[in-house]
């Protein structure tokens, strides 16, 4: 005989659903959820149905948004000759962490992948290009990640926009600083060697 | 300057707030929420609420339950002279999972722990004495975790139990099968030791 509770069974199997979360895991959020203070529950719920009503694209740099132009393509403060070209919105959480970089992004929506089916018209290349009629952009940078997929793509879009006249260029590939070389695998260490700077 | 994007930050910090999912999780799955099909958000929002709403305890085992009394107090089939007493539903389900107790439980709801100040008042123990004025009861198995709390409360059921002339017995201690000798603490070892059986 099944002794389910069928509303926990449910909770438990969204839980499960989610990225990095088995089974046990779900189990033990589900619970969380049944001993937390009912308003945070609530306000818990609340919070995906928002994110999922509120947040679209920047109309500019199809970064997320729950305004029609994101913050940093409204910020005046940035430098609106250079634009980052990355594949996800999270990309541009993590060099926003950095603190270095000023200018602008543009979020690509993924990457090209032909073997799922991803081809360069379901990304947003077109909304890119035209970005770069405004002849203020001097400089792009392909930030996609350095897998075979955002080569590719870097090398399809710099292709594209080589012809406009526009700077392209492409994040330094190297040892990660804090790694060890003995665990570096010999494409980093080459691309190391071959990107080496003066001292 | 802040970039944050309100209703996703919202998301991402009620995930983080979740036992086990650090900041970065917390993220991952706040995107991951913004990629689903708009109905299985809903469906999980929902899931929440359904699971607060309907969710109680059952009136006699304190199990949780989405009808006035649990699926196993409910069952004829279940054996009614042997109460298996357990900290939380969890326990229920894991020892549900060995398919091999076909008696009822009781759910304290805690343990005993001054230091969090936990008395024996705040746990249902009252209840659990209401259930033994029925003399089918024989058993009691005291499955309590075997930590100092779990062995605090154990103690202090049973020495309530016995003058009302039922069997109170433990949970048997000793090396977890598939263990390893090497890795056992020495008070498991030991506790294996005593409790060796005839082979």
């Amino acid at each position: 005989m099944n002794y389910r509770v069928l509303p926990l069974t449910k909770l438990t199997e969204h839980f499960a659903r989610l990225p990095g979360i088995g089974k046990k895991s779900a189990q033990r959020l589900a619970f969380h959820v049944l001993r937390m203070p009912e308003e945070e529950a609530k306000a818990f719920a609340e919070s995906i149905l928002e994110a999922r009503e509120k947040i679209g694209y920047c109309e500019v740099c199809k970064n997320i948004t729950d305004a029609p132009r994101c913050a940093i393509c409204c910020d005046e403060t940035r430098d609106r000759s250079t634009i980052c070209v990355v594949e996800d919105p999270r990309d541009v959480i993590a060099i926003e962490r950095t603190k270095e970089y000023n200018g602008l992004y543009h979020v690509l929506g993924g990457l090209i992948s032909p073997m799922d089916g991803v081809g360069p018209e379901s990304l947003f290349i077109k909304e890119l290009l035209l970005r770069l009629e405004d002849a203020e952009v001097k400089e792009v940078i392909m930030a996609t990640n350095p897998t075979v997929e955002g080569e590719a793509t870097a090398m399809y879009i710099s292709r594209l926009l080589k012809p406009l006249g526009v700077i392209v260029s492409r994040l330094a590939y190297g040892i990660p600083v804090g790694g060890n070389l003995e665990y570096a695998d010999e494409v980093t260490l080459y691309r190391a060697i071959e990107g080496r700077s003066r001292m």
